[in-house]
């Protein structure tokens, strides 16, 4: 068989598919989701209605984004079974494993069983997601079995008001609306490749997905708004952050928050993320924070020349929500899910089982030495 | 960026990457282990010394395999919340469904915390993966909370004492360990793809296997040896499964356990488990099933030049042991753990975050049309 060397290691730059979902980094437009910029989007839509695009194919009108809301909505309530799982998690877990072995439990209990039934799966995980992280946080870490059914109008609004015990304000329902759509699709980044090698063997949703969590589990990939609220949150103001800054530059530390593998200049996403966190610290006091993430910004570009990735203003605005560092991550699962899925149902669509070729370095051919000649 | 487009699809035959763990197809020696012939290892050698080999580089010595499985038969037992966990899971869910999830929930009662704890994580899980596959079998199927610490001699020998509740036969034994050889490595395949882009992040070792179980589960891929036992069990005798197979044939049917993507001419596995699988025929009075297997095998050579791969034979082998035709794949996992964790340790130690790009077929650049104007 013929072998081609790929020029980059982590097959960068090298085309592994086709995708009709999003296009990152191309000229003229940062982010666009089925042709929609998402800055567009962003101001434009609630969450639903760009989860609609992404799995459905285009934009609801207003009945089908009520009906879709209200069907969302009816997806709410966890299986016994799974709730029971959930309580034998240790508060200590990491929440990315709670989220994934809650998606693999769902799995078992309501397992996809063909694939025309894809779409409502995913419904099923866009609706329960929010209550499996916070049913998890809320019995391990406050001794409460939350009820999950809310009448919550949004998905951001749900979760906001399982972790918090109260139905959000307006501006916070707002917000995660915004963030839920900018986290939504990335075209192949690390964990939609994972679900598109899952479902080219024609596995079931849920094995797609618990992969792709736990692909997004690593530092590498998610998990940079948490360390970047670990960092910021040590910082007393804006010049001890500047200072602090340039303490870990020369001291070469990895900063998490900045730069990105595919866009250049900027991250598009960063600016809308960082409107509304200023936005979100004049409502809570919180203007020491955001003045700190300010003076970041400012430092990496000069030293730098590296920019703000959507990431580093999600810390802040998530802080002045009351949302714990820890479950940062888990919020981007309940929107990236959208993307994975409608990545595994267009890898099914027209399928070729994911099988790369491997370039040898090990042991040239040898003989068995029988055990007691060994060593 | 500049892009280069991939020739195939899934990217067949594309180097994704190094490995010093296997060879697959190469001239001369068709599968081999850090430069072991693979009929070499299933003929000298037990399950564990090749365990020994994938996973720390070299066969062990006497001693050296005596200490390596002290070590395994001291992980067999089950924490608390996983039994009860298992015990969640009904007895119509997928197998591999049982296994994604038991070794997910596993990750968060021992959680991998730093890479340096790889071996010890994957040797635990080695240990107690026919722990769980069996504790959730005789629950759900049998109603029996099994003692999950068993002093048997080898992982397979733990399985079907676990699962058949007492202890096996010599003969039995020998071919668990001749299986889960045939089984324990394969380079890029899908699973273990899966595993290299979930490791690539740096996530943890539970969140990699947890992934390539999903994998594994697709029809594609795992499999294939169920659905080889379930066409042959339906034939009365030879000349019935070449009437059958020459329908099928002639319906364009899928007949499983035939072919294979990257071999050629021949699966070197197949000779190895077809020879175990007329052994234990004659233990049971298994002939006529054996003999089915054989003219199938004749007839798939004659009509379509295809040859038996790893799955076809190993079907009567393991139902010659009693072993339910959905515990299979289960056993492809017990075994592929080895192949995966070694490839999750390579990529480790040479990590470049796996994320390749995508031809874009979506819409061009669009303005979100204000909702009440949609549709």
């Amino acid at each position: 068989m013929a072998e081609k060397q790929l020029s980059g290691a982590g097959l960068r730059g090298q085309v592994a598919g086709k995708t009709a979902l999003s296009t990152v980094g191309k000229s003229g437009s940062g982010l666009t989701y089925r042709g929609y910029d998402v800055k567009d989007l962003a101001e434009n839509c609630q969450f639903e209605e760009v989860a609609h695009l992404i799995l459905k194919g285009e934009l609801p009108d207003q009945a089908q984004l009520d009906a879709y809301k209200k069907k969302l909505k009816g997806l709410r309530g966890l299986p016994q079974p799974l709730k029971e799982v959930l309580e034998r998690i240790p508060k200590d877990a990491h929440p990315m494993d709670v989220m994934r072995t809650g998606c693999s439990m769902l799995g078992n209990l309501e397992t996809e069983e063909s694939f025309d039934q894809q779409e409502d799966a995913t419904d099923r995980l866009l609706a329960a997601f929010p209550s499996i992280i916070c049913y998890w946080y809320r019995y391990s870490h406050d001794g409460v079995r939350v009820e999950t059914e809310t009448d919550d109008d949004s998905i951001g609004g749900h979760f906001l008001h399982l972790l918090r015990g109260e139905k959000p304000n307006a501006l916070h329902e707002n917000v995660m609306h915004v963030s839920l759509i900018l986290y939504a699709e990335h075209e192949f980044n690390a964990s939609t490749f994972t679900a598109r090698v899952c479902a080219s063997t024609l596995s079931d949703l849920h094995s797609c997905i618990t992969g792709a969590i736990g692909t997004l589990r690593g530092p590498l990939h998610g998990g940079a708004n948490e360390a970047a609220m670990e960092m910021i949150e040590n910082f007393k103001d804006p010049d001890d952050a500047e200072k602090g800054m340039l303490g870990m530059l020369e001291r070469k530390e990895k900063i998490m928050g900045f730069g990105h593998a595919i866009y250049r200049e900027s991250d598009p996403r960063n600016a809308i993320i960082k409107h509304w966190s200023e936005k979100l610290s004049r409502d809570v006091n919180g203007e020491n924070l955001y003045n700190i993430s300010v003076r970041c910004e400012e430092v990496m570009w000069r030293e730098k020349k590296l920019f703000c990735n959507a990431d580093f203003f999600h810390a802040s605005a998530y802080h002045f929500m009351d949302i714990p560092t820890k479950l940062f991550t888990p919020i981007f699962v309940m929107s990236r899910l959208t993307g994975w899925a409608a990545h595994v149902f267009e890898q099914r669509s027209d399928n070729r089982i994911i099988r790369p070729s491997a370039e040898y370095t090990g042991p040239e051919l040898r003989k068995v030495t029988p055990i007691a000649e060994r060593g």
